[in-house]
């Protein structure tokens, strides 16, 4: 199944993918759809066909957003460090999130890059469990870019208040349900910058996969439905190319995963 | 005021506290008042006296808990850094949260370690603020222990996963009101640790005060009513004494601020 939490000729909804034709499911988006209802069950409760549906941020509520670092061997390489024995992780908000089409509005001045990734949507209650048992609770993989704001990540040895600018990571715009796609059997990972591609690489060279992930995270936190992760991102981004390239002013960022969709977002510097 | 969420003889409230009794406010916590009422008009609000009515944790539901590290010159300097242009920023997550009195329960193994801090209590929206706004829009403070796992903190670059486990941070007894105390005066912080003192600071030796952090934060992420801002430790915790120390199974650890109280928390750490 092809999910979505869509803008319609009459609101919002979540909605489920049947051909061409958005069909409503029953809650006003996937973050209070998952809430309630395990995804294995969500097939059954189509309803009407919405006209005009048009995918937007499809989680707007998770209460956990974790992300992890270096997890692409050659990314890895390109910030002069060794393969990691532990995933390195920090916290993003719900407020952080934003829309597959939405404009990226950011203070000029400030140092603002790309980082596109696999995002892994959590489908049920994980504390303390094995791989197995994560894998199981993967609702599905959707798209996102961690849009970065270097200098401010920077400033302290914490990246958090580089990486939790309101509004600045795009998401979606579906989720692609655990039973149609592996990203362990490999996906390609795609970034463009007005049209030039600038990271490509396979998800199959994650050091950790979803399922690992999870599992370690849920070690020291329990994830909920909806909650989501974010895998990190391959080489290829701005602050680590000589010499060092940022979004500017009306730059669109394309960032793609085959088999899920593409987030087309054009980068807005205000004063 | 001295507010606080009460369990009672009928259920958990909201409370003031008049002389020694604690009254109702129309709310079943701490985090659904401050959401719909401003600070400054919850005395109007004081209803019922609540009998057996014993503080619990404040704030159950906070959106945000932002951390400052590195805050406390003497503690900067135990852990051989120089003073900060910048604070250092972490979160954690509501589940983190624990009562004044609750057992913290982790699993045997860890390096658990104290860190006594000051919690500033979010009373208004803030995007973008300057200092003195910020300062206006505090609604209060209480005391705050931000237990951390030492190993899992360090095990890579980012310190989340050292800081986030799941009700870890206990929070309260009570939230004093920003009209009634002012740590830019000065709060004595302490710790005991089986009744042996281990960290004694004052808040007016903060790099950046409660003002500084709201109005930093508020830069990159809204804050709003009833989000918590933990505003860094004094030195002597555990891990940078020689020989370094961490918490035993049974260890009694009291973080007291001076005008507000004083939790009191036993360490369980199980199979």
């Amino acid at each position: 199944m092809r999910l979505a939490t869509v803008s319609h000729a009459a609101g919002t909804s979540a909605a489920v993918l049947h051909g061409d034709t958005w069909r409503a499911l029953p809650a006003a988006d996937l973050s209070a759809l998952l809430t309630a209802t395990p995804p294995q069950r969500v097939a059954d409760l189509a309803g009407e066909a919405l006209v005009d549906a048009v995918p937007v941020l499809p989680l707007p509520a998770p209460a956990k957003v974790v992300c992890c670092g270096l997890n692409y061997a050659d990314h890895i390489r390109e910030t002069g460090r060794e393969l990691p024995a532990y995933p390195t992780l920090f916290p993003k908000y719900a407020d952080t999130l934003t829309g597959p089409e939405a404009e990226i509005v950011l203070p000029r001045g400030l140092q603002v890059d790309w980082e596109a990734e696999l995002a892994v949507v959590v489908g049920a209650t994980l504390r303390r469990t094995d791989r197995e048992t994560a894998l199981a609770g993967i609702a599905g993989y959707t798209v996102a870019n961690d849009m970065s704001v270097r200098d401010w990540q920077y400033r302290t040895l914490e990246w958090f208040q580089g990486k939790a600018w309101d509004a600045s990571t795009p998401l979606g715009p579906v989720i692609v349900t655990a039973d149609e796609i592996d990203p362990t059997a490999g996906l390609d990972v795609i970034c463009r910058v007005n049209g030039e591609q600038v990271q490509r690489d396979n998800t199959k060279t994650l050091v950790f996969d979803a399922a690992d992930l999870l599992a370690y995270i849920s070690t020291f936190t329990v994830l909920r439905p909806g909650d989501l992760v974010l895998t990190g991102t391959p080489g290829g981004v701005g602050v680590a190319r000589t010499p060092q390239r940022f979004l500017s002013d009306g730059d669109v960022v394309e960032t793609e995963i085959a088999g899920i969709g593409t987030l087309r977002n054009t980068v807005r510097l205000t004063d």
